[in-house]
């Protein structure tokens, strides 16, 4: 039977090609531009990567002159070769010139018009014709409304009228619509509303994060009720688009929770996605029916493969997450049938709307529609506007029930969805492109994709590269925690309470293994509840400060002298002990110093990263470097412990900044008396207990919490401390450097000190920045942890081009951001750490009002924390104190500047070094700012918060620090001195020889 | 003709073959234990390289306990994997177990036994019956004196005695011998004396060197005339031995002109060695010939092919020097062939003695023989005692004249011959292991070796290894002088006599290009005659330094901004700029600082390597770094200049330190002001000459000379000097680091120091070191340059075993060094730098005799300059003062230890840690040694100075310095700051994708 069937589809397969022979899809016909575009796309990998950008960029341009300039910037850059016609005749002339501009203007409008070919219109008005063109052709449709990100909730307010205008356009023009191929009613093929609408849950709701997750679909599903209503009223269909899948569990739950209102329960006509390359489809898929046999109401399923398999990869990659797609495409192809022939034979509960442009696809539904009989209305075809109109066209021939997707959009928004469908028909393994563009045989494309399968085993995930760090195999960041997944959410709001029990935490000194108590002690409380005391530490003196150096000196030279393998194994035993405490070490951050849930997950990883990536890079440093290469010597360098190193650390990192310094110390032969911030023992005490736990040998690693008034100076200039790693105030870290520069009569070693100071951090936004982006990134940069990183974006340098639309939407999007006690998971931002730092940042306000315009301050009138007011300014000058200090909280200064001249002028200028930012499509600007906007760390098109280790070596230089960075493959040599050893090893005139 | 040649030759060769039918060498005979041990030495490379190890350390083993524990170290180590067998039963016992001390007694025995198969006694009176019996089977001998090396005049005399004794012996022996093959008088076939001694000319002048040439060969023959006198005086023929390349030319210019004395110029029984694997070989054999034709007396070559193979790869490999052999073993045996027929075609000016075990050149040597018609007294052939006993054998038979080649002396002279003798046999290219191991067939092995020629290809000298520098291709290092060549000794003297007529040069200051004086002027003087002024300074102020940071602070962005590789050219240029003033660089410190020859010439070399070497370093790390390799996500890290750089630089390496910390800072892109030491401005105004005319643009390097006391605490506060590169006393360097830790207020960067201290550095000598080696280096490494620099040896660490024997070689060695003003090329060791350095060598010279008992107090009571005496002390402990201070003089410090416990101890017990150097033959003490002899640079059995650049990165710790290592891979990091850029390359959804 099986075969039969097999047989069957392929049959109907070649006879939906026959229906079309020798038709094209528009966009491959070469004798238009795009065709030709196209062409070149899938022939060379590097145009397609400029050509996308540049259409991303594009609807940006204002100026024909802009235009010009980011066209050579794009297609004539010196190390291209692309062919001179692909240059446009740009090379060589000014971007302002009369040619240029003419040229430009020329190219802007074939992307315009490729843009026209998917996009139904620039608004519901203008699309009407078409979708009523459609129908008079016999095809139903769908609309769905391109539109920016939605970052304020002002954006998802106006998305919510143009969908209630769509509605009202649509409803006064169906009344003088025929229903299509029905017999009786008003239904389309007796079955389905004339008005069928698609909807991005992305626009529901601008702060959606799956961290709050029934927050979110709370507040999602307000927005949605009124979008709902009115299809009720009018008798529409609605259908829940699907989006990336961080939003996937979201938009069921949303779907899901809305459906069983009681207003809407009953209500037949709506829809939701499904993506079948998602390993994941089927189980939500058999969840969602389960759903719906229980609200007995039938609803649609939009079956599609998935648009954003790039993008889900790269994602999954960059946080090192198990990709959700399936890598290999025929594996998405089989699941699409398998998906489909479990949505027919569910048919009594649920409708297909099978949206796939593979002819194979098709004709295996066709053919198990038949075989199942099921009838005709419970299943339609679904087929994107612009796209694959061959297919269209033989679907429509073969006359069946068939719906196009028309997107209704402006420029800039439509250019995503542009890209979107670029890539799809120029993808490598797209059925279109084989299909009409390269010629693939029709019986290879009907094949079943389960033929393909058992041939290929090729897997992009496959991490093959060779590791510079032996058999322990590359470094890879641990991934944060997946939010979407209830359980992470569940097992975190049960480690809250775990550590809310305990409190006050009790943490003694440990000094060689031993505890220590001195009497005196320092309380640790919840910033955001100054009351709450979260933990009570023994408070060190001289005395105790004297013994734990004492202590490490002691056990320095067994330690030093160990393998380097074996100290790094201790790194890997920590890391795994971290792993098994991970909650509890994040939800103590919460506690004890005021991080969002986001943030003490992230604060978690990244100490597990240092633990996991020094541990590799003392292996990689362990090995000695062969120097020269001549026979008859053997000469090698390697590195050795210096000695006892003081580690000062501070409360913003307390965890993965003290053990990113302490494991460096350990991993490199020095023994280490730590000194956690005071505001921060509690956690500082976990670094102890983690260590511990991977049973490092007593007195390597000491702990010392106490004031550092009382001990600081101490630990800097006792004779037996050859090592200060220190993170912190520029003010602290220049009297570390300064007393740690005197060298005693009788002290044997000049003191070396790793010291990581403030930052002013800039972020630049371009002329052609994308705002979707910028916006959000600058949001987090500047209040992510209220601002209390050291690479906090404090400066914001907007080209006055973009200016005005920037502020707007960053102001809305800042009002829109939730405030409150972080261990709510829906608040981004909540209390500052003390009330030294709510003072000092209420008085940089107070400054910031005299210096520059407030755009924005939003209090936080409830909280009984130390809480300061979000705040941005503007019009604000370089030289203003607001733009120069370092004021370590969640204030912005905006300065607006003419060109981009300017804005490296301005963002070079401060003491500081540390992070900047930058948001520009233009390669020039991006290669400027690369050579020119020197700082420690820069980022390009993302935040400028949030580095990871093995990824972004971080650290900075002028008044940023010394020039170390952490995380990064120099890191480890400071905590160590170079050695030497040559041996000659030629003996009487014999030296074994070298290949 | 040469075919039917050829056809001759194969067909003798054939016949010798015939002749010997089943003979094989003893050597290769399995039944024994040397053959069993030869056949692995051929099949396992790294056993060989333990075997012969382990016979060289052998005879210095006094104790059985020493020979076992010697053995399990060599074969028994963890990581290899001998067949136990070759374990000799001693992997897992104790090397003091009685079975360990059995089994090494009976090791030793065979080990002694192959000894004796190459060595024919241990004195002449031993070895007498040996040569009877051979002169009683019909061949004749020459007799070779084995010996250590000649490290002292009290040595050579000893060896002179020897040979007047051996002498003695043999007049009294032959006596009562009958001539060989004569028909009348008393000479062996009737032609050459029965007695023929072979010397070494190594052994006639402790301190040969090529530098000193004519005084060199004027010692030598001051030595030798008495052996000739004898010679004459009881008719023996004396042959002078070829040793190693570096003393052919002296050898050949000893023996030339001590047979030009009037009382042998005709004296016929003489000859002297010429080595067919030479290149130079024959030119020389021409030169030789010619001059023996003006002189009219008839005398003889031993052509050999040399038995320095592979030390002279070696040699010439470490010091970047063209290989003097041809590599081809097949181009020897052919050049062999040519210098053969050269030979007997002037045979009647000069006597051939064929001296090679290869039947194909014996037979082509007898052949062309019978060709030319050589009259058989013109003629005879030799060949090595107890090697190659089948060729022996056939030679006899042939009824050819034979003489053997035949060696006398004690175990420890005689391991290293017979290394070399087990090198040759084993050998891939050797004849014998060839003809006798492997079996390969006669026709082969007589195949003339021009036929080979054309086959191969292959050199071991081509250097392929792939550059990390790109198409600069790899570093190496500039190659030091080779005085050997008289060229070199003359261009050099020119150059002194041009630069002296020149004092005293006038050195301006230079800022931005343009010459500056102040009215204040420096002199510098001459050390070994501070009446002569060298040169005359301007002498800057505190003006001119102002001046100097603000032009270079002025040039410092456009000069940090160009591309790194063409900052790197400006270093190629002026490397090549050095090149051509290369003996002009040299002969200035010859006057300035006063260095010997040979250190002026390595201080250019040095100078050399650092333009090289980083220029090529700045090529390697201006090639940002990706970090991580995740998609959608582009992080590179990469570097960036300081500032301006200000340059500190001491007199004892006027040119290389102050060139390398130099062009270190201007090659990561900083600006420089450059102070030299005011003993030292006229070669400091040469660093500035060679930028100069390398067209380094005006203010990026500043030359200003002028007190430190003025102008040093400027230079380092200085709010806009960013860098401070120093070498020189902990004293300053500690001042240098404490004021720059201060950040003034307004000041944007903390201050980088880059220091070089001092060092207080140790050379221990194990029980078992090769004392040969170890007595030369030490005198090197302490005396060196008067031991005016930081690497110098001032103590000395002797295990007690060891001790009595070191001491007085040591002794005796240091009372045979040339002392004296270092114009003349046969001093070491001349003045030190000034009267201040004079007094406090002074004052630590009567310490020391209060502290320990003077062995050698050698003064230099001629001379004008500072001078101060060689100076050597024993019974120091390891806490007295001339233990633990640094004394930057001639001073030696020599402590006894027990064990090497101790040594390691006492050696790592200062405040210092810079160079160290340890003489042993123990692998398991050697690998202690890397770990636990804790200095920035520790050589193994070499010296523990002369650190090359790229080879032997340079610098020390604790108070030696802050763990920079100039000439290595992490220096030029000090000079710049890291940057990381981090682009997210995801942009709607779509990123370039990467294989």
């Amino acid at each position: 039977m099986v075969d039969d069937l097999e047989s069957r589809v392929r049959k109907t397969g070649l006879w939906l090609y026959q229906l079309i022979e020798g038709e094209t899809p528009s966009i491959f016909k070469k004798e238009y531009w795009a065709g030709k575009v196209m062409e070149r796309c899938m022939k060379d990998e590097a145009f397609k990567v400029e050509m996308f950008r540049f259409v991303d960029v594009f609807p940006y341009l204002t100026r024909p002159q802009s235009v010009a300039k980011h066209l050579v910037e794009y297609f004539c850059r010196p190390e291209q070769d692309f062919p001179p016609a692909l240059q446009w005749g740009l090379r060589l002339v000014s971007p302002t010139s009369i040619g240029a501009q003419t040229a430009a203007k020329g190219i802007a409008s074939n992307i315009k018009n490729m843009g026209k070919q998917f996009i139904a219109g620039a608004s519901p008005k203008e699309a009407l014709p078409v979708w009523e063109g459609l129908r008079s052709q016999g095809m139903a449709f769908t609309a769905d409304l391109l539109g920016e990100a939605v970052v304020s909730e002002k954006e998802a307010e106006e998305y919510l009228k143009r969908y209630l205008q769509l509605f009202e356009i649509l409803d006064e023009a169906q009344k003088s619509w025929d229903p299509l191929d029905a017999e009786t009613g008003d239904l389309d093929w007796g079955c389905v509303p004339k008005i069928n609408v698609s909807i991005k849950p992305s626009a529901m709701y601008s702060q959606m994060n799956a961290r709050a997750f029934d927050y979110s679909v709370s507040r999602s599903k307000e927005q949605l009720r009124p979008i709902f209503r009115k299809a009720v009223e009018i008798r529409a269909h609605v259908c829940l688009d699907m989006e990336q899948n961080d939003l996937k569990n979201l938009t069921l739950a949303i779907y899901r929770s809305l459906l069983e209102e009681g207003e809407f329960k009953d209500y037949p006509h709506t829809g939701i996605a499904i993506q079948a390359y998602l390993r994941d489809s089927e189980q939500d898929l058999k969840d969602l029916i389960q759903w719906g046999r229980k609200r007995k109401q039938r609803f649609t399923i939009r079956l599609v493969k998935g648009a954003y398999w790039d993008a889900e990869v790269v994602w999954a990659r960059l946080r090192n997450w198990p990709v959700p797609v399936f890598t290999n495409k025929h594996e998405t192809d089989a699941n699409f049938e398998k998906l489909a022939l479990y949505l027919l034979k569910n048919h009594e509960s649920v409708r297909l709307a099978c949206a796939s442009h593979n002819i194979r696809s098709i004709a295996y539904v066709m053919e198990m529609a038949k075989e199942l009989k099921i009838p005709q209305e419970h299943l339609e075809y679904q087929i994107l506007y612009g796209m694959a109109e061959p297919v269209r066209n033989a679907l429509r021939k073969a006359g069946i029930s068939l719906r196009l997707y028309s997107p209704v959009g402006k420029m800039i928004p439509g250019m995503a969805y542009l890209v979107r469908r670029l890539l799809e028909n120029t993808s490598n393994e797209s059925f279109l492109r084989q299909s009409f563009a390269e010629g693939i045989s029709r019986e290879e494309l009907l094949k079943n994709p389960l033929e393909f399968l058992h041939q290929e085993t090729s897997s992009p995930d496959a991490r093959t590269e060779a590791s510079e760090y032996g058999d322990k195999g590359p470094f890879w960041n641990e991934p944060l925690w997946d939010w979407t997944l209830s359980e992470h959410r569940e097992r975190f709001s049960k480690a809250l309470s775990k550590v809310r029990k305990r409190f006050p935490h009790k943490v003694p000194i440990f000094i060689g293994g031993k505890k220590v108590t001195t009497g005196k002690e320092i309380d640790s409380t919840n910033p955001n509840d100054p009351e709450q005391v979260v933990g009570i530490a023994a408070s060190a003196g001289k005395e105790e400060a004297e013994q734990a150096i004492a202590v490490a000196k002691a056990a320095f030279s067994e330690w030093r002298d160990i393998e380097p393998r074996d100290r790094a194994e201790y790194l890997f035993e920590a890391a795994a002990q971290a792993r098994k405490m991970r909650h509890e070490l994040a939800a103590l951050q919460v506690y004890e110093v005021g991080k969002n849930w986001s943030e003490a997950d992230a604060g978690v990883c990244e100490a597990i990263d240092f633990l996991e990536y020094y541990g590799r890079e003392m292996i990689r440093l362990a090995m000695p470097r062969r120097m020269g290469r001549v026979p008859g010597e053997m000469s090698h360098l390697f590195y050795e412990a210096r000695g006892v190193a003081a580690i000062i650390a501070p409360w913003n990192f307390p965890l993965a900044i003290s053990m990113g310094m302490t494991s460096a110390a350990l991993v490199t032969g020095n023994t280490v008396v730590y000194k956690p911030s005071s505001q921060s023992s509690v956690i500082g005490s976990m670094i102890y207990k983690v260590f511990q736990r991977a049973k490092l040998p007593h007195g390597v690693l000491n702990f010392l919490p106490g004031p550092g008034s009382e001990i600081g100076d101490l630990l800097v200039t006792h004779p037996d401390v050859a090592l200060i790693a220190f993170t912190g105030s520029k003010e602290v870290g220049l009297r570390i450097i300064e007393l740690a520069g005197k060298t005693p009569e009788g002290v044997i070693h000049v003191k070396n000190v790793v010291a990581e100071m403030g930052g002013k951090n800039a972020i630049i936004v371009d002329a052609d920045a994308d705002l979707d982006e910028a916006v959000v990134h600058i949001l987090q940069s500047a209040f992510g942890y209220q601002g209390q990183k050291c690479s906090a974006c404090s400066r914001l340098m907007v080209l006055e081009e973009n200016y005005d639309k920037l502020i707007k939407r960053l102001k809305e999007a800042a009002e829109s951001i939730e405030l409150g006690p972080p261990e709510d998971p829906k608040h981004f931002m909540g209390a500052v750490i003390d009330t030294g730092a709510k003072k000092r940042i209420h008085h940089y306000i107070e400054i910031g009002k005299k210096e520059g315009k407030c755009l924005l301050e939003r209090d936080m009138p409830d909280s009984i924390g130390h809480v300061v007011p979000l705040t941005i300014f503007t019009d604000i000058r370089p030289e203003h104190r607001i733009a120069q200090e370092e004021i370590f909280g969640p204030v912005l200064a905006i300065t607006k500047v003419r060109d981009f001249d300017e804005a490296l002028k301005v963002a070079n200028n401060t003491q500081y070094a540390l992070t900047g930012g930058l948001f520009s499509r233009s390669p020039e600007n991006i290669a400027r700012a690369r050579r020119e906007f020197r700082v420690g760390n820069l980022y390009i098109n993302r935040g400028c918060t949030g580095a990871l280790a093995g990824r972004h070596p971080f650290g900075g230089f002028k008044m940023s620090g010394v020039g170390s960075k952490a995380g990064g493959p120099d890191y480890l040599l400071q905590f160590m001195v170079p050695r030497n050893v040559a041996e000659n090893t030629l003996r009487r005139g014999f030296a074994p020889m070298e290949d």
